[in-house]
């Protein structure tokens, strides 16, 4: 009688094992061989799942972003957007480890329009919940839709662009570097929350403070 | 009697081409057949310039990198940091080429502490520019330095954050999409500088707006 396998779990399995290898070694690292090695698996149990490098890439990086919203999830369903700009950031093991597979799949996903619309995708799912936990956050509730919308514009592009640096040049972005322009950038929407300034934190849409302040 | 050889040219030639491939097609594609091809030379110069992945990346890396800085050559010996700023942003086929590039690079870079210092240096490099472009600006020449550096800092990480959205998902980020968040950015800093707000623009440094603003 053949065993009972879970072919989701396993599946999620390897793509992990994958995903650490990928981290730690680089794409160039993670072959078949040794998936199987570090899986305790066959190399044809592996090929079945991860049949070549698209679905290797693929499934990679989908493992770091389930494992990304699992961690974001309790700071997601909160009300404080801080802690979950915080949740995103590559602070800590595993989230640095995800955003090391997000910049290996980006590689690929410069010339692959499949990739490329699944990052897109989980970005813009990255902003819409960054949006929830604004309107849901007493100190951003305040703000105007478009406001929210384009500041959760604003937040998620300094995540990515902080992420992008911290990963190459850790030293230089410990956790408090991270989260400073973040900080920031949130005390000054928080302000215009409370003053009801439009625009936007003393900052303006056309870039002409004086002339054109818009009401 | 051998042909005379400039083999510095050879080499930026083979890496522009190169490239390009990368741009194109995927890291995959820029193999030594493809990229002799393309050149109208045999595998064995090809081989001989780009012995292997990891000195093909790195030429590539520097060809964009030498690229782009030719291409913001104008902007950064001007007094203009918007114009300065939207020189770096992937607008146009050779800046998106470029941008193509160093995300291709970032991939080998996760695990490869030489190309990640050389990311981490173009990186702040970038940074310096910014800053020198900033002290030249009659907007923002009053800004004080400790400001002027953290600007600088948040300006960079925009532009990359900007970038690599606009990379995986253009019709979202158009020409005014990648510039609206940073003239956003330079108007809040031409008050800044211009009412001497020190903290910057109407946000603190520490998230607390109202208990502990700074003088």
């Amino acid at each position: 009688m053949p065993a009972i396998i879970d072919h989701d779990a396993r599946r999620v399995e390897l793509a992990a094992i994958a995903a650490e290898l990928i981290a730690e070694r680089g794409v160039e690292a993670a072959t078949v061989r040794a998936i199987a090695e570090a899986a305790g698996a066959s190399t044809k149990v592996v090929s079945h799942y991860l049949a070549d490098k698209r679905a290797l890439m693929l499934a990679t990086y989908r493992s770091a972003a389930e494992s990304s919203a699992a961690m974001a999830g309790a700071a997601a369903n909160s009300a404080d957007v801080a802690a979950h700009l915080a949740s995103l950031l590559p602070v800590g093991p595993q989230m640095v480890r995800n955003w090391r597979v997000w910049l290996a799949f980006w590689a690929f996903a410069i010339s692959d329009a499949v990739f490329a619309a699944e990052q897109g995708g989980q970005v813009t799912r990255a902003r819409r919940t960054i949006e929830t936990v604004m309107m849901r956050d007493p100190r951003f509730a305040g703000l105007a839709e478009g406001m929210r919308e384009t500041a959760a514009r604003e937040l998620i592009t300094l995540v990515i662009g902080i992420a992008v640096q911290a990963a190459f040049d850790p030293a230089e972005w410990p956790l408090e570097a991270q989260l400073g322009p973040i900080a920031e950038r949130l005390a000054a929407l928080d302000l215009a929350a409370r003053t009801g300034d439009k625009a936007g934190a003393g900052s303006t849409l056309q870039g002409q403070p004086t002339e054109s302040r818009r009401e």
